[in-house]
């Protein structure tokens, strides 16, 4: 293995995923997870450049902030690149009116958006609003399309709250997929669109950026695929007995 | 073309689906599609055995029967060969000890097997059961085995109701294989054992029976891997677009 200094050689920013890194979702917000308010300040003293990447999509950016400063995060809503704003851009672009399966939290960040008539829908982390009935309702709306268009904020299998593992935005992808015989369209970790945004963000090149997260699929595996090295942590979903299973194909490489 | 009668050249006994076939389920337990009633009260006075072949898993087998006997329809229950009751043979068998993600109406086929300390889930047709809280929950006792054992009531997509198409039991099926990285056994139609228990009941080879459904993967496909001869109706969840837009990739085919 080569040494640290060798590795972050060139490295002049940092994405950081939020759930999981810095903290563990639950009730009442959650909690930071221990040292991550003050790993966080220490990075922004450094010279890198710091950037917050995150497939949250349960609560808007301006919540999530809130949340984050409450706790002692030093964090600006101008930081974080997420998955609803990214959202808006490709509906706008695209003319297309969604159908929301989302949380009654994030549905503030489609507030600019036509909804009328619905030509597609988005599924986002949803949580307890993932009834039969609302994803029903997505469904139909998708069959009844002549060309059915799916877009999913993320599509993470799961993560860790303080009560336990919950399912992602990825598991009712998969089902509406299945049902309807159709392909989403990820936006957020790990396409490679959402990572680049991210990096225009901070002026950086994809070599000169670091991605830590705790989902070796959607932070390691979508950073490093833009080329840019990637880190996961042993904190949030992380599971060691993954990596003696055989689940996790890889552990913070770069 | 071949003619009718040579098609059914050999055709000692019908296999006939339910849901689709028979009746729309819907509220208050659906309606009998125009011409059903009769069309089984014809085949029963035929040279033909008739059985019945469902993936209804949302329902017990009894109740089941007892709704179509109201609707006027010539069954009962020793004439079906449904998931439910299959699957409680699979558990006894392997000595599994289920967590149930199943409704309140099909509870009832298990109250001879032991759940506690589940060793495996078992999902059905679960409508309105399929709560997030509901699906979480079976998501967790998955993640907690060692060996995590889904089998799946079926994987059908979809099926109609009075008052529209209403998700299957596959959609959930995916989602819980995505989220923990494993692949559902299914027990029920288009699995071949099922088929074949099917036609071990009535006394039947596979080539002397044909199946008739509304599914063009889990009645269609599932029967003619198995050997027997299959139709599909144009009732249920029949499309016609499906046809033109490439979808059932074929019909009715012998």
């Amino acid at each position: 293995m080569a040494a640290w200094s060798e590795r972050l050689a060139g490295v002049r920013g940092v994405l950081l995923d939020i759930s999981g890194v810095l903290l563990d979702g639950g009730k009442d917000g959650g909690v930071p997870i221990p040292g991550s308010v003050e790993a966080l300040a220490r990075l922004k003293r450094s010279q890198l450049k710091v950037r917050f990447c995150t497939n949250e999509s349960q609560v808007s950016r301006k919540d999530l902030v809130g949340l984050l400063r409450h706790m002692g995060f030093d964090i600006s809503e101008g930081e974080v690149t997420s998955p609803a704003p990214a959202a808006c851009l490709v509906l706008k672009e695209r003319g297309l009116r969604p159908h929301l399966l989302v949380s009654d939290g994030v549905r503030s960040e489609f507030h600019r958006i036509d909804t009328s008539k619905p030509n597609c829908v988005v599924i986002a982390d949803a949580g307890e609003s993932f009834s039969y009935q609302n994803v029903n309702k997505a469904f139909q709306v998708l069959m009844e399309l002549e060309n059915p268009v799916l877009i999913s904020l993320g599509k993470g299998r799961y993560y860790k709250q303080t009560s336990g593992l919950m399912l992602d935005v990825g598991a009712y992808m998969k089902a509406l997929e299945y049902a309807c015989g159709i392909e989403a369209q990820v936006v957020g970790k790990p396409a490679p669109e959402f990572f680049q945004s991210a990096l225009r963000e901070m002026g950086l090149e994809a070599h000169e950026a670091i991605m830590i997260g705790d989902d070796i699929v959607g932070d390691v595996g979508g950073a490093q695929s833009c080329g840019m090295r990637a880190v996961q942590v042993r904190t949030g979903k992380f599971r060691a007995e993954h990596l003696a299973r055989g689940r996790a194909a890889t552990w913070g490489c770069f």
